[in-house]
């Protein structure tokens, strides 16, 4: 019972942590939020995870397990490489946390956290979808995969780019479509 | 004479409001720091600017002017459009200050700074793609134009995605060839 109410306290402060960091980032984040949003206190806080620097690292490290691994690629050529843009897209949407947490940390940190975890899981991604599109090299499978990612979580943390360029901050369906076409011309090459 | 002094200690402050809020995003900024590595006291900083959201506005509007403006549409065809996203690229490499605010102002901001302004810029910009590329419709320029915009700023800020997807978080000349394919195949649809 002792165990159970302390790995619940932990859990909740590890889920304040994230939300807390998403919204806020590194450097905005406070610590006196997250203690507040948990019920918890700043020594438990402290016992539980170090410092501000070690909590953000150890939230981020299992929140950036990745979108990736999500996303399935189901069949071949273009059209697989367009159904798999768009479901990555739909998966950043639907959990903005994950694109937010990358963008800050693309900003804030010098290093990426837990990087050849992360770098080994889209890998297994790449293969899939190398698979999926023999003709293509894998350095094109890779620029591909990054073009994706990259488009998805620009478009859901920087709404200000579509509403500057396209009027419209908040066109998803348009957004998708274009993120589609995008993934079928790049495998196309 | 006490009109140029004041002139540029206003210009040193919002000098180093840029490099601070480029740095940091807005709640991460320190008011302190601007002021000292400004030379001038909080009193001539709120005096000049009124707090430090209206300096944050202010110099982000200044700012924001856009690096569209001075990225040059040559030639027609997907040949332009090729030359145009290289170009807008190695502006991005060439002044990160830009897409980091606009990367901060996503994450931080309800809604972008000045945005009329900016969104009437860019509709020029736009025009001059739209005569470079007469097979597309305006919506199609449109969203070339923000796929290009997208994939300069996230590659810019965010070297972390590159990192974990591609190996090398700065393979500029990588990154700029694939900018350049994408950018093409867009302008042939």
């Amino acid at each position: 019972m002792v165990i159970d109410k302390l790995g619940s306290t932990r859990d909740r402060l590890a889920a304040a942590a994230v939300a807390e960091f998403s919204e806020h980032g590194y450097a905005g984040a406070r610590v006196d939020r997250i203690c507040r949003a948990a019920g918890a206190n700043r020594e438990r806080l402290y016992a539980y995870f170090g410092n501000k620097r070690a909590l953000f690292e150890e939230v981020l490290a299992e929140q950036l397990a990745s979108a990736l691994d999500a996303t399935p690629v189901i069949g071949t050529g273009p059209g697989a490489a367009k159904a798999f843009a768009a479901a990555y897209f739909d998966a950043c949407l639907g959990a903005a946390v994950l694109p937010r947490l990358v963008a800050w940390e693309g900003l804030e940190l010098a290093q990426p956290i837990g990087a050849d975890e992360r770098r080994a899981r889209a890998g297994r991604k790449i293969d899939e979808l190398q698979l999926a599109l023999p003709g293509l090299t894998r350095e094109q499978v890779e620029d591909l995969m990054l073009t994706v990612v990259t488009l998805s979580h620009g478009w859901v943390t920087g709404p200000n780019l579509g509403r500057i360029v396209t009027g419209d901050e908040t066109a998803h369906a348009r957004r998708r479509g274009e993120i589609s076409r995008t993934a079928a011309a790049l495998a196309q090459q």
